[in-house]
């Protein structure tokens, strides 16, 4: 026996989530037809919601309830200075770090040249709009340590310096707790140019 | 900043789908959240159109469109032998097996003492009724070969005797193409024991 179409079709679509391969979409399914009706509408309410009530912020790009995001519009914060960082994941990890009080802006992705993500398929041209008319002192770029992000980076330092902007990169290094043992060459050496006096 | 509420609410409750950590469920989230609007439509569709075509069989309890299912109703079929799997997703395993002509009961789930599923929680009553009712001579127990499948097939033989029906297990063995090296001691315990005259 075949399963039957209406399963097929929805281990077909579960299937296409990132991560989910087809034994997982497999099982989510299942799961799903088992799930008492309230927790089937819950699940699709909640998705509906958050689709209806997101919204990006017109200055930052963040994901918000509302526009301009609390960020955005947060009076305290420093407004001269912009971390740019690749998605809205990202920025919720970074704020979690109280120290820096600046604003944000999200890329909405990374240059990929083997992906075909090119300047125009990233919030480049909006960015560069907002640095040349908001009065902003440094750009903070932090976008991932792999190479996606690594050339994103080195692209947009060169564009940013153009307009007499100081671009500054997130410090590499050992992570926090990290076990020298484990850690990749690359990471130690680019540990050793970061190296601080004692 | 924290996760906007919305946002926040949907990775609380897809987190509680199985194999869905903390990680994936936000990796999900907002994933659909950049989805296009026909995606997300799609991907509700099928589990709402799924969740209302679906019916349980009255008969053997599996999924299907229709009430017997393709099985039940198929007059070709054995109708003495009836193969016991715990789900639905193993009567699509077994059904592969085109040696297999008879019929199937789906149990919904195995005894587990640990986790309080005992004879009442799954259909051992309607199972039971089934082989007092039809004129069945064999009873196949494909339960899983893990420790709760293995309690069922004890259990479930120990009342089906009683009813003069022939009770059988599923073999245990090597996979087919199974190293030895790599097979587990019950495995090849097993193996022995069910070892052929060649």
């Amino acid at each position: 026996m075949n399963r039957p179409r209406p399963v097929e079709k929805m281990v077909g679509i579960i299937k296409k989530l990132p991560g989910v391969g087809h034994k997982m979409a497999e099982r989510l399914s299942y799961h799903i037809l088992k799930m008492p009706q309230v927790e089937v509408d819950r699940l699709i309410d909640s998705i509906q919601n958050a689709r209806r009530t997101m919204k990006c912020c017109s200055i930052c790009c963040n994901l918000s309830e509302h526009d301009p995001c609390p960020i955005c519009s947060d009076v305290t914060r420093e407004k001269n200075i912009v971390c740019v960082v690749e998605t809205p994941q990202d920025l919720i990890a970074v704020s979690k770090v109280e120290d820096y009080k600046g604003l944000y802006f999200v890329l909405g992705g990374a240059l990929s040249p083997l992906d075909a993500v090119g300047p125009d398929d990233i919030r480049i041209d909006k960015l560069i709009k907002r640095l040349k008319r908001d009065s902003i002192n440094e750009v903070i770029i932090a976008t991932d340590a792999d190479s996606k992000g690594e050339i994103t980076a080195v692209y947009l330092a060169d564009i940013i310096k153009i307009l007499g902007i100081k671009v500054t990169r997130l410090g590499y290094g050992l992570p926090v707790g990290g076990d020298i043992e484990y850690a990749d060459e690359i990471t130690i050496s680019r540990a050793i140019a970061g190296r601080k006096e004692m």
